[in-house]
C-alpha cells in the first residue's frame, strides 16, 4: 500500500524491554488481533505487557523471571505477534 | 494452494436457510475469526447458529423474528463473514 | 434463583460422548465463556465440538485419537466448563 | 474474602479522566473479562485506554469527541465494566 514504512515491522528497545506498537483499521481488527495473541501466550505461558486505545495496541515485553530482562521467550512472542499482524493485513 | 475449491465461498440453502463452512488452519485461526464475528454480529444486533470443531466453523444463518426466514440481515451478516474469512487467509 | 434443575449440571451420554447445553443471559455471556474455555482448550490442547446460537452452548466431548472414546481429556475439559460456568452465574 | 478493600471499586479522577485498575486470579480471568467488554465498548460505540499485565487490567477514560474530556459516555462504559467484573468474582 504505497510507500513501505520502513521502520515499520521493528521492535524497539525502551528501557531494557522490547517494545513495538501494531496499528490496525479499527477496534474490531485490533481487539481480534489481541484474542489471537493471548489464545498463543497462555499457550507457550508468556504474557505481554499492553496497552489498547481503539485500533492501536502497544506492546512492551519482558521476563520477568528473568529480572525483567529479555529473553528468548519475548523473541518467540514478539515472532508471533508479528506473523499474525502480518497474516492479519 | 492447488486447484481452487470452486463453490469454497458459496453459501447454499439447507432446509430454507443459509448455510456455510468455514475451514481454517487451526483452531486459534477458527475462534479468533469467531471473535470477530461475535464483535460484529453483537453491533448488528444479528447473530448466527454456528458450531466449531477445532479448525472448522459451520455457520447456519436464518431470522427468527421473520419465521425463520432469509432476510437482508442474514445476507448482510454472510457478507461479512465472507469478508473477515478472506482478510485472514 | 426458584427451584433448582437437579440436573442441570449434569453431563449425559450421547452416542458415546459426553453432552451438555449451557445457558447464559445473553450472546456476550456465552462468548465471553467460550472465550475462556477456548483459552484453556487451546492450553490442554484438547477442543470441544460446540454450537452456539445466541445464549445456548451444546457442547460435545470425545478424543479422536482414542477413537472418538471418552478419555480423562474429555473429563479434564468438562470440569473446567463447569468451574467457569458456575463462576459466571 | 477477609478485610473489603474500601476502595476497591471506586473511579479515581487522574489528569482529567477516569482511571480504575482490576484486578483478576489470572491471565484467563482478566482477557475474558476484557472480551466482554470489548463486546459491549463496540455494541455503544465507546472505547476505553486499557492495559493487560497478566492478571491487571488498568482503564483510562475519557470522550475524544468532546476534548478528551469525562461524559455521561465514560459513565456508562464503567457502569458496564464494574458490573462485569462483580459478577465474576
Amino acid at each position: 500500500m504505497g510507500i513501505p514504512l520502513r521502520n515499520m515491522h521493528e521492535w524497539s528497545n525502551r528501557n531494557g524491554k522490547m517494545f513495538k506498537e501494531f496499528v490496525f483499521s479499527d477496534f474490531i481488527e485490533a481487539f481480534s488481533w489481541m484474542t489471537k495473541v493471548a489464545l498463543w501466550a497462555e499457550k507457550i505461558d508468556h504474557h505481554p505487557e499492553w496497552t489498547n486505545h481503539w485500533n492501536r495496541v502497544s506492546v512492551t515485553l519482558c521476563t520477568h523471571s528473568q529480572g525483567n530482562t529479555i529473553t528468548d521467550k519475548d523473541h518467540a512472542l514478539a515472532r508471533i505477534m508479528d506473523q499474525l499482524y502480518h497474516a492479519q493485513q
